[in-house]
């Protein structure tokens, strides 16, 4: 994989002894986890002619006996989901497993072609509790005419795993991959309100009454009608819309202005989060998307993106000055990237 | 994905009371995964245009701007690693995660472009566990020039998994995938001696003294010097040679006239199984398989196989009458599909 740039390069690779075990802060989508598959990368060879192998999906022009310059990329991704509780309001361990793989491809600018269905089982789970995933999964594969291609089944022995984990891989076809450098000037916009899932879960696991959902849902036809406007994308999963937001500026080496009031989140995980002292920007969400676009394209992208959701809203623009900053009521204040364990295991 | 002409279509679904928990013998590899894996499929949509979803890779012809005629098909694989210990004679988790993937892509006729790493960690791994599985992945990537394009880290609280457990999907490109439908007469021809990695995994296990070491390899360039010769191939993993065979069979609504003599079994492989009274043509391999070619292309495939592995044999021929049937000194006798649980978690 492309090591070079990388703001990781000189970290000491987990030399004292306090790192001599995987912290649960590893998975949780911030600094941790980040340096962990920094670590993992420089130990595997470079990837050749692959490209974007530091995003959530990389590609590759396909093999083509006629014309290699052709515009014909293959899209792959892959993702576990290690969710508990398995079922939540408004969704299940299913309903993530197709969302999140969905989602990596098309940011991308990908049309799906089909997704793997890899589950991890415990013995003694209830087959009514497959079932209902199985139909999830089945029923958003019938709905986005997205095929579930290939799969595998493993069963563990009680207790060697928690219930259910499942792994989706996608592979997608795109015209032109979304990968155009960002510059100074370029708005940021995100596709709908943000945290929902991320609250849902919470709500639910500390049994707070909520009418909170989780916002999982397939972003494949809030892409279809912006990629041809926008320069990059990303869907915000592990590490909230400020964990995603840290990525896009590190790899295009930028910083960000965010204002405050121009973020939606809705009352319910406005409460929710205050209750429970997290911050909301680091909740994560399955079915919203940043992108980024030149000001030019700015209107049509928010009112494509609002045709989906009323309240998709540029929230920011893209600095020469490097790090995260937001607008707030109190100043303008440096957004740090997420660390440690917010929410283990909502996605 | 397609349901027709399946052996399974008349099962009951699971409709008595002392099925509803899932059992530990439903990842086997033998009669109940394929029951689980029918159900399964049974509630998913039809994959419209992909092909050989009951094989494990599916194809599809790649989406081309220029001619729609061409052989040029995308191959799709994915499967997860269960297996304890994580390190054994021979390997480690990450060598069979690295083979297993690449076997299911090259017995479809494809050469691999990348493949996918999802893992899933105990909390309180030690470190090194990780590093070293990672570099042995690494080493293989390097060998074999399969690169590593794509992964995804969760981490789960101790307890809630045993230590680490992979996910690799595989993407290749087949200019002509390996689904010539079997015939009366065609040979049956094996790779190299069966179930050296289940018995040494088995040995370690039981603690018991031997020299086996797992069979895990890359059947890369096996396939390579064959594939134009042969009509189909399978790589043997769970349920072992026979539940191989038995899928081919199933596949190609044939049946088997096999030679006990002429299956090549190491004399330590074949003692370990006498001791535990376990059956050598059930144990798992995952660097060996089956293919099945016209006799006009058998001393070609028999002699391009022997070059890699001496054992490399003819076991068989296919055969009108239906099951699988084996000429033993005994007499010649039918052997039905594993069941059970014979070996829980060697791959």
């Amino acid at each position: 994989m492309n090591q070079e740039d990388c703001f990781l390069d000189n970290c000491p690779p987990f030399e004292d002894r306090s790192v001599d075990r995987i912290k649960l802060s590893e998975g949780s989508g911030g600094q941790e986890m980040h340096r962990l598959i920094h670590w993992i990368q420089k130990m595997l060879p470079p990837s050749t002619n692959w490209n974007n192998t530091q995003d959530d999906a990389a590609t590759i022009p396909f093999p083509s006996t006629h014309n290699e310059s052709e515009n014909n990329h293959l899209v792959f991704t892959t993702d576990s989901y290690v969710v508990t509780p398995l079922f939540f309001p408004g969704g299940n361990i299913g309903t993530l497993a197709f969302c999140g793989t969905i989602n990596d491809l098309v940011v991308m600018g990908a049309e799906p072609l089909g997704i793997s269905l890899g589950m991890i089982l415990e013995e003694g789970l209830p087959r009514t509790h497959l079932e209902s995933v199985i139909q999830t999964i089945g029923a958003l594969s019938q709905k986005y005419h997205v095929p579930i291609v290939t799969g595998d089944t493993k069963v563990m022995e009680r207790k060697s795993i928690d219930k259910m984990v499942l792994n989706t891989s996608g592979v997608g076809h795109a015209a032109r991959v979304l990968n155009t450098p960002l510059r100074v000037g370029d708005d940021i916009i995100v596709s709908g309100s943000i945290g929902e899932h991320g609250a849902a879960l919470l709500a639910k696991r500390f049994d707070i009454d909520s009418s909170l959902e989780t916002d999982s849902q397939p972003l494949l036809d809030e892409m279809r009608a912006v990629r041809q406007n926008i320069k990059q994308a990303r869907d915000i999963t592990r590490g909230g819309l400020v964990g995603v937001l840290h990525e896009l500026a590190r790899k295009n080496n930028i910083g960000m202005q965010l204002s405050e009031e121009q973020i939606p989140i809705r009352r319910e995980v406005q409460h929710l989060t205050e209750l429970l002292g997290i911050d909301p920007l680091s909740l994560a969400c399955e079915g919203r998307m940043v992108c980024a676009c030149s000001p030019d394209n700015t209107p049509a992208v928010v009112s494509a993106l609002k045709k989906f959701n009323d309240s998709a809203n540029v929230i920011g623009r893209v600095t020469q000055k490097e790090g995260l900053f937001l607008q707030t009521s109190f100043g303008n204040k440096i957004i740090p990237e997420p660390s440690g364990v917010l929410t283990p295991r909502i996605c």
